[in-house]
């Protein structure tokens, strides 16, 4: 590939721009608004304008809606060889591709999973993409060129493909990212009226649950309205647990013993579906998520979290992942690494040597490590 | 305090005789299972057996069913001068106490606020109580001796007290961990029967709403009978919220205009109302989340996290919060650093100047930084 061209440069279409530029394809930055285009240039994006002849593939980082008749207005004025999009759902930008133009083997739908809080050019970075999935969903007629240019376009800005069918991405996304988000907000909502005194009893578990909901409403709405009928689907699957459960409880709140112990085999049963459902989200690597907490108690200096990674890391533990609960009103955190099981326990005792609060155990109670003589420097029971 | 008895020696009540042994209390320990109380014994958490003489307070850690009853049974005896419990719910067992005992200013509730994953006096851990919240629940007629006598306990253990009055207590439990666990895993179930390709697109924000889905279904089952009603009633709102949001999604996938802006109208502000009831979520030390991420990509090496916070700390920044994303399948990990908005952007140059692929730069594009001359061991785009 040596020349690409992306109409739109926003943040997601300015981004792709720097990724090819920095690995040298000559990108040609066309944008309705010229002064959008002339800053991503100014970035470094590449030059803004048409090209003399068609380029190897146009990105066209548009508004869903817009795709269609933008690529059949590109492709009368001979832009391109190969186009792809990066719209966050795929089925209607293909249906509308395949009503309006004569030669649609030319076009592979695209998204690239990469999240974004801010937008336009000034927000883009050549690194975004970065080892994160890039869905690529080429219909029935899409060409093994216009395939070909679309994964090179992906290899040079450092993304994963995933290839699925159109439809089968836009169920996806409605699962494992819009409903997700949908629920975030709605437990989030509850905590509006709430007394004062409420959330100030919420820890990490609430934290984790809400932490989406912090996202732009507007933004969301919009992703939302593209994706509408699939999330609604989930959703209506969701309230009909959700309905169970209540009743369920309830069953659990009466007198009546044979209906209690009714209630609660079913809640039960439904809290054990959400633990199956938890094991299929993928963790590093591919692997389903089996780590065991390590939980530390460190100060709030600058620095202890550091520290007690170093230590980590000169131990040769690697740690999987990480969360942080900072005590209400207090000084000290609680650090709990995610570690794999067999390096659980040699992690705990080490740490423990080197004078870290290391606060619960799995196999061996800490009450029974031998006492160190000074604690590290944290809250000292 | 000079003496106290713990009555149930499981994870949490040998964790409160372990700590309150270690600050010089002297701690007789009673359980039904005396092999548990043996074992609590033979972990430093006192001794076994009852007093001569009443102690000046008792924690009765025993299930909410019966705390009334092992009250009654134990103030016959003349236990102690004072009583307090560690359910996970407090207006069932208040109430209970209030109808069982001649005398109840010599009772007032208790809930430390600490997480468990494990069972039984081996798990236990002088330190579980240690910045944690623990909410007191004095009634009409607790006397202040009673109230003082449960607040040392608190202090002797690290805890941080929150006075409430127990119906409040429940509420605002069923609200902030029991509602956020039942929304997790009704999220999760979602996910156990989706095609391997949808959890494939799985990321961060899917993981955290769903992370305490993975828990015990069992305990959980338990935790929720003993607050169903309260649950079942912050559900049923959720519940009402939800169907609203159906029908406007279902609004937003029509073809009628007006229905459609009526429809994406409502869904923006339902998911504003997630973001103010997330603003409501204290943050470390009682302040309000509003951190800018840092967003730093990592190889997978041991050490590239510990060696990120070392630099960090170097910088004297501190960071408030942190999260890993690792890409599915790939090698490398983003890594998100929360910092008060005004280190955020020193930060990020500082990190960039030492060699660090930081990812997004709030308020200033990272392609104007300067040029690095090698990236830090991790994937170079």
């Amino acid at each position: 590939m040596r020349t690409a061209a992306v109409v739109g440069t926003g943040l997601i279409g300015t981004s792709v721009a720097l990724a090819l530029s920095r690995r040298g394809v000559h990108v040609h930055l066309l944008d309705t608004d010229e002064s959008a285009a002339r800053t991503a240039a100014a970035l470094g994006a590449g030059v803004v304008g048409r090209p003399s002849q068609p380029v190897d593939i146009a990105v066209l980082a548009v508004p869903p809606g817009l795709v269609g008749r933008t690529l059949a207005a590109e492709q009368a004025q001979g832009l391109a060889r190969s186009y792809t999009d990066v719209a966050s759902v795929k089925a209607e930008p293909e249906r509308d591709v395949l009503k309006r133009i004569a030669d649609p083997d030319c076009y592979i739908g695209g998204h690239p999973m990469a999240g974004r809080e801010r937008s336009g050019p000034l927000a883009a970075c050549a690194t975004l993409f970065e080892g994160r999935s890039w869905v690529l969903t080429p219909s029935a007629v899409t060409s093994r060129e216009t395939l070909n240019r679309a994964l090179e376009v992906v290899a040079l800005a450092g993304g994963v493909p995933v290839l699925m069918e159109s439809d089968s991405h836009d169920r996806a996304v409605a699962l494992v990212s819009h409903t997700p988000h949908v629920v975030a907000s709605l437990m989030a909502a509850r905590l509006q009226h709430s007394p004062d005194e409420a959330s100030q009893l919420a820890g990490q578990g609430l934290r984790d649950v809400t932490r989406i909901a912090g996202g732009d409403p507007r933004l969301w709405g919009d992703i939302l309205e593209a994706n509408a009928d699939a999330v609604a689907n989930v959703l209506g699957e969701l309230a009909e647990d959700l309905s169970a459960m209540v009743a369920a409880l309830r069953r659990l709140a009466g007198e009546d013993q044979l209906e209690r112990s009714l209630g609660l085999t079913q809640v039960t049963e439904l809290l054990d579906r959400g633990r199956l459902g938890r094991e299929r989200i993928p963790g590093k690597n591919g692997a389903t998520l089996r780590c065991t907490p390590v939980r530390v108690l460190i100060g709030d200096q600058p620095g202890e979290l550091a520290r007690l990674l170093a230590d980590a890391a000169e131990l040769a533990v690697n740690v999987e992942d990480m969360t942080i609960d900072h005590a209400p009103g207090g000084v000290s955190g609680l650090v709990e690494l995610m570690v794999s099981p067999s390096s659980a326990l040699p992690t705990v005792q080490r740490l423990w040597e080197r004078g870290w609060q290391v606060q619960r155990i799995p196999g061996l109670p800490c009450e029974r490590l031998p006492e160190r003589p000074a604690l590290s420097g944290s809250t000292a029971g």
